[in-house]
């Protein structure tokens, strides 16, 4: 934390390229390779002024014609000085300008180290320093509004109303084990008891918010799943309007589960793209039907893909191996290819999948509407499988305020949360002693304290954030 | 120029992204939309400050923390009111933020047009505006030189010193011109002819120096030729060390030429991947021959690749519609898929090819060494073949201050004004009266002035800064 640390904040390419340097020496690194067109040196400026100059990493030489930014600690995104560089974006500047400070000491910074600092620095908690990876990930509107909401502290205070609660629950339980010897019960076992399921109900809400937070952050999962070479690579290219799965005539082409995620009215879907189901004897093909059932499973919106011209005996089986897999999922079965298909022959064809639907998905969420064909090649019917999807997935809304945990290691710290308190609530309720008790207390408060990062270690910390990105 | 510009002045992706407002209401736009987290609002603050603060676009629903920038007039880029804003590189949170400043009423910038704009308000003449596109595509040390120079001004000194050359030409002519009943020669011809001569001198420098300038501005153009399936795509990805050509085992996949640019040992070369050479009945392939011709022609370095399992009968057919196409050009001939040629059948080849050449071939800049067996494959002997590129290139280095035209549009202008000039020494030599002379000084004149834009139109101007990117 003692050194200078400096990255490219942006991609390559575009008209403007930021180069940020946090630390000690970040005003003195660039002093000594900028020069103000006119007025004080850097050394001399104010906080935040913006000062146009000239960069020159080999004296004599104008590596470029800059804007400098100045802004001095405490009063900074990491709490350190820090400068910002805003070249050319030309990939041989930045490239000479990161040399150039490397050269003077300065180190290039790992992914998500200014944010690190911040935390480090005392200027955000952890949960709000985690919010801004999802902040700059985020893409849609929903998504947006929780890593805000998130990057506000709404997170960070309903955590801070459950670490009161769970104080006040300490509190009781020690003046209660204080005199215990007295066989004095000071904390009502019963007032311990609601307050155990307050926060009991706090923390179920959180863990329970954590489905739609996940679909909102990375996409609700929906599974493309059928015969080999029934389209569905077709079909996830045209929903992605991108040519992302290599679609061929050969069947058995798509080996591996492909992804692609793309927003349709407004909500974010994670189509994943399976291989074919089919009698093989191709071990590579057989562990990739063994993965899109994985995959099915994990998914909340499946769409079976069927070709026309296929022979029904075998789709009846793999019909077979997939409506079992789709308890609890929406379904939608699509009849691709639709312009090679005469019209008595796709009435025949939607009969059968109803009455296969019918025998053997008694749990599927499904109606006799969301059997239709499409043609994934020439776009049609493609707006009512989108119409579909948007219906399907019917996320609630996200409300300014609201708090939705979207972060898999807050979900997994909430998760041992609410088993400690559920213990503490078994002890009180089969009149365990008060300090067995206090036990399980004090984890769901250190579950807590994990979230916001009152405990943590490197090994947390890098885990966090080598998920970020470099420059932030 | 009376509207306010805005753009996404970065890419997307990133940590950082910047949105560019230029123009009269660039501070009240942003004031709407901008609250400071503390201290004066955006108005009251003096130029060139750096204010942070909350971005709402929806009253009340926090959009983003950013961090503003705000450049008043004159001095800024522009010339005009300039902010600057620095948000989280979210794809939602950046297009949320052009939105609403085009709901405001700014609109969105054309490509280049915040250089237009420092031309047209006198902050840079117009050989200048086009260094800074050329700055942020340099990417060797060599093209940064260049445009750095250029946008130094170092090339508009040199026209300048050209123009008081010609005016002073002018002068002397018009004295003539105004005593011409008088039968007076005011102006020594001789004179005039020497200043002419030192004036073409300059231009035939500056003219001849593209070749130098295109070449490194967009890279040292280098043709791979052969026959149909020699392995020609899979150099050409080799030496991009990319998967840029499909490559197949049919003969025939490449028809189009595909390009790519890489940079070896400081030389940037572009690599010019040609539709195999074949009689051929394909009249999509043959036209693909066609222009693999015309590339050769426009190319000073020669790869000609030879599968060592072809024809040679058939090969030699092909060699003699290649070679005669590579004079004056640096030729190698690299013989393929060298891990499945025998040894003394690599030395029948090499011998072949050397006769071949010496056949054919008489003014090819070749000698004996530049045949040998590669393999594009596997990455054999390809260090041999980049110092062969790199030797074969032989760019003079570019110092600070060196004037090199790279620019099409410049170099045009300037071959106009030599020819001009031609005419005014052909006018001297054999005594046309001054009044015609002076017709083609004036036309020198005005092609001088185009480059730097003292005469232009916006037919030129949008020409020029339709190549810029959206945001400079």
């Amino acid at each position: 934390m003692n050194d200078t640390i400096c990255a490219l904040a942006t991609p390559q390419g575009g008209a403007i390229s930021i180069v940020r340097i946090s630390g000690p020496q970040a005003i003195e690194y660039t002093s000594r390779i900028f020069t103000p067109r006119k007025g004080a040196s850097l050394a001399e400026r104010k906080s935040h002024t913006a000062v146009f100059g000239d960069v020159c990493v080999v004296p004599g030489e104008l590596l470029d014609e800059v804007l400098v930014t100045v802004m001095r600690a405490p009063y900074t995104y990491t709490g350190e000085d820090v400068v910002e560089i805003s070249c050319h974006a030309s990939s041989y500047i930045t490239q000479q300008l990161m040399l150039a400070l490397l050269g003077l000491g300065a180190r290039q910074a790992d992914p998500g180290e200014f944010t690190m600092r911040a935390f480090l620095n005392g200027k955000m908690d952890l949960s709000r320093a985690e919010a801004v990876a999802d902040l700059i990930a985020s893409s849609s509107k929903a998504s947006h509004r929780l890593a805000m909401n998130q990057l506000k502290g709404d997170f960070s205070n309903e955590l801070a109303g459950l670490r009161n609660k769970l104080l006040k629950l300490t509190t009781l339980m020690e003046l209660e084990l204080d005199f215990s010897e007295e066989d004095v019960t000071f904390a009502d076992r019963s007032d311990l008891m609601q307050l155990c399921d307050e926060i009991d109900g706090v923390m179920t809400r959180l863990t329970d918010s954590f489905a739609v937070g996940n679909a909102v952050k990375n996409g609700v999962p929906v599974a493309i799943v059928g015969e080999t070479n029934a389209g569905k690579s077709t079909l996830l290219n045209a929903l992605l309007r991108e040519d992302r799965a290599i679609v061929s005539d050969i069947s058995g082409t798509t080996r591996d589960t492909i992804e692609g995620v793309m927003n349709i009215g407004g909500t974010s879907f994670r189509f994943i793209d399976t291989a074919g189901l089919r009698e093989t004897s191709d071990i590579v093909e057989q562990m990739g039907i063994e993965r899109t059932v994985g995959e099915l499973k994990k998914s909340s919106i499946a769409l079976w893909v069927v070709d026309p011209a296929a022979d029904y005996t075998q789709m009846e089986i793999t019909a077979k191996k997939i409506l079992p897999e789709c308890k609890d999922k929406k379904l939608a079965i699509l009849i691709n290819k639709s312009d090679t298909i005469r019209g008595e022959r796709l009435g025949e064809i939607i009969e059968w999948g109803k009455s296969l639907v019918t025998e053997c998905g008694e749990d599927i969420i499904w109606n006799s509407d969301d059997i239709w064909a499409i043609s994934a090649r020439q776009g049609t019917n493609m707006a009512r499988l989108e119409e579909f999807l948007v219906r399907s997935a019917a996320l609630p809304a996200i409300s300014n305020g609201d708090v939705v945990v979207t972060n898999v290691r807050h979900y997994e710290a909430l998760t041992r949360a609410l088993a400690n308190i559920k213990d503490v609530k078994h002890g009180l309720g089969i009149g365990l002693s008060g300090d067995l008790v206090s036990e399980h207390l004090r984890a769901t408060i250190h579950n807590l304290s994990e979230i916001v990062g009152e405990v943590t270690n490197d090994e947390v910390l890098g885990n966090i954030f080598a998920n970020f990105c470099i420059g932030k």
